[in-house]
């Protein structure tokens, strides 16, 4: 996830690097004031920025970045930076915050359904701009639905609201996606838990492991976030007003409670590998004793039976005629004597309390 | 413990998200001012805010969070901010200070009594106003007996402190909450050392497990605690006078003794995971050391017995008068020549020091 | 010993936790200037203060808090908070200063002579006035036996130097009381790593945890004490003059090289039980090698044997002469064969330097 | 690599160390304006200032620090600060900016072409004045290829934008160059996980070990070149354009980019380790318990076999004639009962789910 | 090394605590200008302040701290703080930088020749006052060879800049004397690491424990010079010259450049540790699968050759002419059994890649 797609070491800062399958991008606009919402699909890019007017607020959602020249045209209808262009297409980027003279660049990391409980995000940059937020992702699909239901459904606050409430909406959707994942990483750690008390199995070994690259991922997708939504609460910037700093505060303490959580379950898969080890220590002495127990009271009677089962022509003992039950009941003696050793030491699970 | 209950994925803010088995609030008010004490329980919640009063200082109880047509009604009497009720609905959240208009908001994790030792917490949160306190929280039953006792006493310092004594003794109790708990935590830790040390059982990793688990949550609930009381002993707000300020800072040291304990557990836990290592892989030594003691004495002997087991027609020895004896002799020698040799090797307790 | 004596959950702030078998307390009074000293065992409690005057330095110490009327008493002579006493009975409180109107308070850990090198300590609180200082303690005995033999020899400078230099006195005996004991516990580390390198005892893992707790324990005992004597010496207060500032940063020089040392064993016993777990594995492999070769020697031989063992009539080879010496050539060669495979592989300590 | 070549202890500051076998220097200067470009290899190092001019930039190349007489005339030609010689020539340095009166040196480590997949760096020194650029580097051959055909191919933007542009571009490329290493480390880290968990081998722990050692150093080679480039950012000095800041910031993000990779696989590495311990003492626990079951129905059999092979002549069952075929069954129920303990204990893959 | 010569508890601040075996002191002073240079080993410590005059720079060296007298006379001399006179005689302190009114005391630890590749070290304390500077250590021999070689060269820079460069070029050589320590610890860790990964032997253990303590003490010493460097860098006395500030900024870099090295160290140590216990385990799960094998293959075959060794007379089987071959050839078959199934799981370096 964190391997960029870079440019050749060296290239002339702006250059894109566009993989041969990257998708072809799709554009949506929501244009809405608090009287009005116009929604549609685009087709063409080259007049995107004509419609953009002082009372309206426009959302241009761009879906699949695999088109150069569209790409460049949207960044020159809405003067964005040729870094800018170069964050939002190499992606994957760190989550940021870039401020540009009348613009902000922010990126994020957003969820992707995941794939088999594994962790899978995607970069979403927005960018924002006095009147109208862009929004351009690689794949399609996004967290974003609820966001359109509510400017369809056109409550009082939203559509008045101007760009910075989009913007916090934006931004609280994608947040919000990390909580069924967190809540679907709580069951695979309960459930690695029992396994591991009970049967510890190499397959749980393994699945722990790609769970703390999964949450070192999540750290690193999210540690940065907070000071991304820290900094907009803070700026200066008018792009951002008063009422919705107050929103970016609640938004960002969402942020920090993700990272507890990431947090706790780092410390968490690093005790469970601990306990790993000790249950297969535990149960690696179990059979040692088992084995021990076993050799020790019946290697010294096979070695009784060996003596008399040796040919020597003087063997008086052998024709002695209660020899052999005797023999037999110093064997059962023998034997037993190891049992009661056993039990004492508590192998058996008896006595031995008091070392 | 720390898995939000949160509204669905990018939902409007101010969402509040109930569960359909939230207990139905009841709602308790302390009124009181020096000379008297108005205590009721009030059935109808439209009318709570009609009885403040700028002499008085009003405490009102709200335990249950089930309905939301209550919360959304004394919302609005007390003009709090939508974002500020979700806040105290959707627990849990982190705890944090959260400042308005003129109100401030409190979140804190309250202990409740541990169930079979496992740490138990809920969400309080604290509204404070001029003249009014307002605490909510989820379940029934809290740790502010005693003071409710100490409003009723009538001591000639409350009464007359004002809402902010009030605060201050509502976090005092919260945070002296957690002294029984680290308590019996301490028992814990001592039991599981000496069964550790004495006899490392599976069960034993288990409930360490579950020990660093609790810590972990423990952590995350005192640390930001902190934060909240020293930015409000800080804070320039008129709610907090110059006197509780004192009171605060004295409950702010509380607060990070707990931490310290927390951390010395912390730390105390993980060194018992090694030392549960340990002694179990001195266990395991010794348990090898008695099987290879039993083997490695009695395999040659019986390899000997096994030589004049042998058929062979042409064994001259077996037909001399004192083979029998001399054999049985050489395998007393032998047996005695490798008892030595472990005894000199210190694994008999003996000897072999000097390595 | 971080277990505090609270008072109970929610209790009126300034309530006193006296137990049952606190000490009576004993009063003791210096009182001098640089041409006098009036020392005296003080009997009555209640006319503390009125022996205080301008030109003097009273040092009033209270050794045992097991008299609740006496303390109060103490207390209103002095014009203590309520919460100053509250920190000074309800031990252990965190190191720290507190600032009052005209007074200050400091609470410090005091070591007290170890119990078979365990780490014990208590509260002294200390508090300063214009013209007097308090220590008050709750077991009798302390380190102060050098501060006061200084007083009684009447050197030119401390007799003329107030209360500040008294207060750095004082400090400065509670912080070189951990230097014998730091050097108790380097001993303590020495033999303990002597022990696990020559022969890892279970009662040496037992130990290193105790040294460990101990460690966690002096960490966050010393810890603060460094962040109060910056205080003090920073201090804006009249009650600490610029002279008394100089010794101050001395005094806290030596409190962070008593933390470095403390970091360094925390380290230490952390390698160590590192040490144990490999010396441990080692020696178990030792362990398994005799074994192994014990038993792969002479199992197939054993199994030779066996073979010769069998009653079937039709073995021809029983019959020829000297199958019997041929049989036990074959038997030495096969032993020796094992012997030079296995110190070949190294394990009897020769060969194989190059996997 | 973290071994610097110093001078003898308490040598005069600016002595060079220059090695036996360094490198002659090879002289490179391209001067270019918009309108022009002069690229040169130069062969007499004493005439390089001279050719500066005002409305030109010259990137004077470096490569190779064997001949003392030239760097020193270089140094004295462009005034550089004998500290700053002594800095570029005793490599390895600390990544590290120092600013002189007009001049700002620039102390990075380059990734060089890695050996056998091990991280290779060397030191890039850059010299930047009002009008001229200079690389000091060790070897031959450096990142900067791509640099240098942007400034052929003469884009309006390159040639026109001074000498903080070229210094953008070179902190640029050689950020860049750590992206291919970062994708090979990312492929080994997979290979040796697959490795770990399907076979566990020597190989693949030492393969590991040398991994954290790299780690370590490229840590130790990035970190500070975060806080060079931020300084850089943020400098006063006239050198730096306020264009050429924020690309420097971009520059930035990768930096810190490349860091937060590298921290993922400091911790994927400390994981793997566990892995492998897990991996083999799992391992361990399947050879233990094939052994302990093999042995433990064995064991037990072959005694009975060697009663009925005593040469007792008074043992009554062997006259009897279904005896024989009764201790044949007796021993094949011994057998199938070990066996089924074994099942119902969860040793064979069955049962003993409950525990 | 950290332990301190701690004067009694509670003592006079001040007291000089004299070993019995102190080393008699030895005073040597160079007084120079750039015109001379005047050098004299010095009998008689009582005139030492007499000669100092305001165009010359006086370096008076004094090596052993025996002599209470001898130290006392200086310090009133000079007009040393009580306290300066203490931390330079009561060793060890922590580095530091002290400021009095018209002096600096500037304390580090040098190296010293290294014992058998331990690290040892001394306290170097240097006053530093208008025209004079004192050099204080407490054995014979020192790092400082250098300097004072430099002084007699009369190099134009050296003799004409005063007391500060004179300082600076003493912290340069303390410093400089770390490189070939670590660059010894650094061929120590590769011969470990290349014992562990070949041969891990119990010796490698506790030189790596050793070694891990030697990281812990140098960390410790070489810290706190850091801060004790920048802090001179950055400071407003007159007694640190401009020029001087320069060279201390360079000498910094290599303080923070021995700490990475130190900290590298620290982590491959910790590698190591992680390295020695895999390889041990690895190789004890080679010597259990040779047991295992061996044990598996013998133990059945033993087993049957015991049934037909019983001496039931009704064994119809002993009577058959080709069951003794036949049961050799089931024998045969069964090893050949065994090994097929072993080699099939891997364990004979063969097949079961595919778990």
């Amino acid at each position: 996830m964190f391997r960029k797609r870079h440019p050749p070491t060296g290239a002339q800062p702006g250059t894109l690097v566009i993989a041969a399958d990257a998708l072809a991008p799709q554009f949506r606009v929501m244009r809405y004031k608090p009287s009005s919402l116009h929604e549609q699909d685009v087709g063409r890019y080259s007049d995107l920025s004509k419609s953009l007017s002082d009372d309206t607020v426009s959302w241009i959602d761009v879906q699949g970045l695999g088109d150069e020249v569209a790409l460049r045209s949207i960044a020159s209808q809405f003067h964005m930076h040729p870094l800018a262009l170069e964050d939002v297409v190499n992606v994957p980027q760190r989550p940021k915050l870039e401020r540009f003279d009348d613009q902000l660049l922010i990126i994020l990391r957003m969820t992707r359904p995941p794939k088999g409980r594994r962790f899978d995000s995607e970069q979403i940059s927005i960018v924002v701009g006095p009147n109208y937020v862009i929004t351009l992702q690689e794949k399609y699909g996004d967290v974003f639905n609820p966001v359109r239901a509510r400017i369809r459904q056109g409550g009082p606050i939203f559509r008045s609201s101007g760009t910075a409430y989009l913007v916090y909406a934006l931004l609280d959707a994608v947040i919000d996606g990390y909580y069924p994942l967190l809540e679907s990483y709580g069951h695979s750690m309960d459930e690695l838990e029992e396994t591991i008390t009970t049967n510890p199995q190499p397959a749980a070994l393994t699945q722990l492991h790609r769970l703390r690259k999964d949450f070192s991922s999540m750290r690193r997708a999210i540690w940065p976030v907070r000071e991304v939504i820290s900094e907009l609460a803070r700026d200066e910037t008018p792009l951002i007003t008063e009422r919705a700093r107050q929103h970016l505060r609640d938004c960002q303490d969402h942020c920090v409670q993700i990272i507890d959580v990431v947090e706790i379950f780092r410390e968490m898969a690093s005790s469970l590998m601990d306990l790993h080890l000790s249950t297969l220590a535990n149960k690696q002495n179990e059979v040692m004793k088992t084995l021990t127990i076993m050799a020790s009271v019946f290697i010294p009677l096979t070695f009784i039976a060996g003596i008399y089962g040796m040919n020597f022509e003087n063997m008086p003992e052998l024709g002695v005629a209660w020899a052999y039950p005797a023999v037999l009941g110093l064997m059962a003696f023998l034997g037993a004597l190891m049992m009661a050793l056993f039990w004492f030491n508590g192998w058996l699970g008896g006595a031995k309390k008091e070392e």
